[in-house]
């Protein structure tokens, strides 16, 4: 199984966050397959193709926009020859509606699990799971309908990704998350920030910080009786983990550096 | 020991927040002191006051805005009669600055052991513990000088309160405090709700929730280490709690009610 990379959105191109991709990319074969599939920008994935390049890395900007795209053996050919894979940001909603079920969706599973980079940032990084979170409302406390779900590209069952953490104030609807389901594992990227997750391993690179919330330690909530006020919730075990630190999936423990890394 | 309430600011007087202090004064002797030192405003705690009043409680508004006032043998007597005091908003420096050490604070500590409910909202919150958050700034992670702490009026040493506390996005700084001192538990008050402790037991009532960061499970954190950027902490048991709920300071546990209480 390759590292899975789900970065927080907002990622400078030259930043600690995405250095770790630049190098996984170098040391996986050096041909990196892009796909602006979440955004409707034209021109979506360009600039960090050329940073890629510029690297001498081999770069294919995929245009799959539609299902018969995601459908297409050529473009699936090219995907398989990837060590790499970055999905853009824009609505998590297009990479699913784009790509679940199809052969380029298996193709990026088959590639995974052979050992290739899976990168995301933003709706790039919520598609990582199988369960995302596909809208929602901000702020700190879990309230009835603050945020819907609906499944992702399946990489990791365990976890529940969110993106723009701190900028956005979204801890409520990750609490929420884990009201619906308590044996997810939270984990909300700030912006310019990354977990790599290798295994069991999240390691956290980048600016700002992975909050990281375990339902495992649940003891009540009560989101299947609210219906509008907000949702109790106790004995969720928060961790908020700055560059450097990792945590492991399996003991549910994480390291935190003494000396912080240098972010620059 | 009388009960402690600590009201979360904007608290609506015809509200389920407000109605359990009134409830309390009229158990209590039904002789109400209000301290509006806290305040600026010249007209601090006459609303309060004004539907104390209509409700039958007889109501003292001491005007104590010095340390001399806070020294007065006479205004010291009036709040000794009282069953039940009660802090406005304003500035917590404002209270401790001209209460503390006073004859007055004394005899709000005496009379909160003998039996005197002690509220406060807002500012008249954050003092109720030893250590309090005097200034401090908004955000969902602990950042360097995220807060800065004053002592407080001392009634609880184990606690420490924030306020406004959803609406304020105040969830950094109370983890910042725990990061300072896990030993410390952390009860965030939104508006228009209350935390009521009676002894070791912290009830919640009122619109909003009251969060409870607890320290105790505390496995890292780099606070003493880190001098920009966030603070990583990891292992702070979360709990977002509801009208209804009762949290048990002693074994760390909430009791959540699946029917929530009505907070109309």
């Amino acid at each position: 199984m390759g590292l899975l990379m789900a970065m927080g959105g907002a990622v400078a191109l030259d930043g600690a966050a995405m250095a770790v991709f630049l190098d996984a990319c170098a040391a996986n074969g050096q041909n990196v397959a892009i796909l602006p599939t979440a955004s409707a920008l034209p021109d979506a994935g360009a600039e960090l193709a050329a940073v890629l390049t510029e690297r001498g890395l081999r770069v294919n900007l995929l245009p799959v926009h539609s299902r018969e795209q995601a459908n297409d053996p050529e473009l699936v050919a090219v995907l398989r020859q990837a060590g790499a894979i970055f999905m853009t940001g824009g609505n998590q909603l297009r990479l699913t509606a784009c790509l679940g079920g199809t052969l380029l969706h298996q193709a990026m599973l088959q590639a995974w699990r052979a050992g290739a980079v899976v990168a995301g940032t933003s709706a790039g990084a919520a598609v990582l799971s199988a369960i995302m979170i596909a809208y929602g409302r901000s702020g700190s406390a879990p309230r009835p309908g603050l945020a819907q779900f609906a499944p992702g590209l399946g990489f990791r069952e365990d976890l529940i990704f969110d993106q723009h953490f701190r900028q956005r104030n979204r801890l409520g609807r990750l609490l929420y998350a884990l009201a619906f389901n308590p044996g997810l594992l939270g984990v909300g990227v700030d912006e310019n920030t990354v977990a790599v997750l290798d295994g069991q391993m999240v390691r956290v690179v980048g600016a700002g910080a992975v909050t990281i919330a375990d339902g495992q330690s649940l003891k009540a909530n009560n989101v299947a009786e609210i219906t509008n006020g907000l949702v109790a919730i106790s004995g969720v075990m928060l961790h908020v983990l700055t560059s450097g630190s990792v945590f492991d999936v399996q003991t549910r423990t994480a390291s935190i550096p003494v000396v912080p890394l240098s972010v620059e």
